[in-house]
């Protein structure tokens, strides 16, 4: 059967913000088909488990083509689907479900490749012989398996769950075959860093709903590159304290728009432009007062 | 809250080929708003009324903006929705739902004054001391309560459930305060049709479902305007029977587009241009072999 429309809905909560409609709307756009993309925020509900399950089915009964999932559901979505693609179990989060023709919900991840793309546009010749993550939720854990993809030697993961990095660290050795992550725990983050070549922030600290540092500011130094999956604001505080210094940063908006422009493929079989797509979203965030 | 696109649907059985998703769709287009209106087609699944509440939540908690609602759901729909219309209190039928943004459905009926409208359109002058009407459920009593907002003195309501006709021709004159309907036995066809200046037929048959006559051919007769509800397709064997004898007839498109039209307006808003939606009917219906 070929969809003559799309309709696609995000899953999240606080998510009011999110510059995915237009992402894919946009791109929709060019292709000249119709797309509707909607949030589906549960912030007012306590989508817990069954909440969850009865909003997948609930999606899937209403004709939609497939969801997108955010925080905090990346992980818990994951026992409500019928399949996962290989690199969703990989990760072991979803932020990508295409209902089939035949009904079945299939989770996928493209946080991974969204996050390697950017990361080779934004910093092509950064050293990652030591690189250290902050949070190992279901963003943290595409985000390391990318950073081993892309030659990263040492992996030092933190989160303030330290069972949660533990986990990851030991998922991406199993992986790997090889002992390249480790979980340190918050206290050792100032000798761990000193040593280091980047810093990839995948807590949501320095977001609008948490605007602050992820670490104290005196841990930085300007041989350390930063990456920051935040997005909103773009020039997050810790981006802000890192440039000051002289570190080459990388944004949020590039793992958002290619991560985007994969699902959209996903979604639709159709090719997504992501030079277009960067562009909207340049276009999307500029400050409306810079040229007053 | 200012919606900047709606989701629309459709809940009914045996919809598939139904041109409502185009013509709102369509409509949209031309307000520069973007607009989906996906088919929920019941058809498989054994849509009774617990079902029917499912999914008229479902929608709700995934984003729709509201709903159509066609055979065989327009009364049974009227118990699970927050909030009836006054239109939709008198027909006793529900053909238009709107999720309001305190999250209330509101159930209107938008088939009184598409059919209204359409006939003052299509058949102007058509005399209407005796009207005959075929069919007595959702979409008939819309027709019954327009006939009789018309002029209508005298309504003779057939059924092939007789209760469902009494039930009917004593809501009608209820409301009126007058005897102006009256059920009459589909035996008694040929004595009401031989003094009767109108047939319309709001039974199925004649639809591409059941292509058939919805009465016996004889009883047909050149002083008889007729008009027929079903559009697919739109030259039903019932007008094309009248049409061979001289009377002038009415097919369902210009209702279809009416009630489309009105319910646009309650969705979105916005004003729905009727004859830019009558051209677009026109071209979806156009036989694709006419010029070849």
């Amino acid at each position: 059967m070929t969809q003559y429309s799309y309709l696609v809905g995000l899953v999240g909560t606080d998510i009011g913000h999110s510059l995915s409609p237009q992402l894919h709307e946009y791109e929709a756009d060019r292709h000249g088909v119709r797309y509707l993309y909607r949030l589906l925020d549960t912030g007012a509900k306590p989508a817990g488990g069954h909440d969850l399950h009865e909003l997948l089915r609930s999606c899937r009964d209403c004709g939609f083509s497939g969801l997108n999932v955010t925080h905090p559901f990346k992980r818990l979505v994951m026992p409500h689907l019928d399949e996962l693609a290989p690199t969703a179990l990989r990760v072991g989060a979803v932020n990508t479900v295409v209902f089939t023709p035949d009904r079945r919900a299939v989770g996928h991840n493209t946080d991974l490749a969204g996050f390697s793309e950017s990361f080779a546009r934004g910093l092509p010749d950064a050293r990652l012989d030591r690189v250290v993550l902050l949070g190992a939720g279901g963003a943290g854990a595409a985000v390391a398996h990318a950073l081993l993809d892309r030659g990263a030697r040492h992996l030092q993961v933190v989160d303030p769950l330290q069972e949660r990095a533990v986990a990851l660290a030991e998922a991406l050795n199993e992986h790997s075959g090889q002992e390249r992550a480790r979980a340190v725990s918050p206290e050792a983050l100032e000798v761990v860093l000193s040593e280091a070549d980047g810093l990839v922030n995948a807590s949501p600290a320095g977001s609008v709903h948490h605007p602050r540092l992820p670490l104290a500011a005196r841990l930085l130094h300007p041989r350390l590159w930063l990456a920051d999956l935040n997005y909103r604001p773009l020039h997050t505080p810790l981006l802000r304290a890192g440039g000051a210094l002289g570190s080459r940063v990388l944004h949020g908006g590039g793992m958002l728009v290619h991560q985007a422009a994969h699902s959209f493929r996903l979604l639709t079989g159709l090719p997504a432009h992501t030079s277009h797509m960067l562009a909207d979203f340049a276009d999307l965030t500029a400050d409306p007062h810079a040229h007053a």
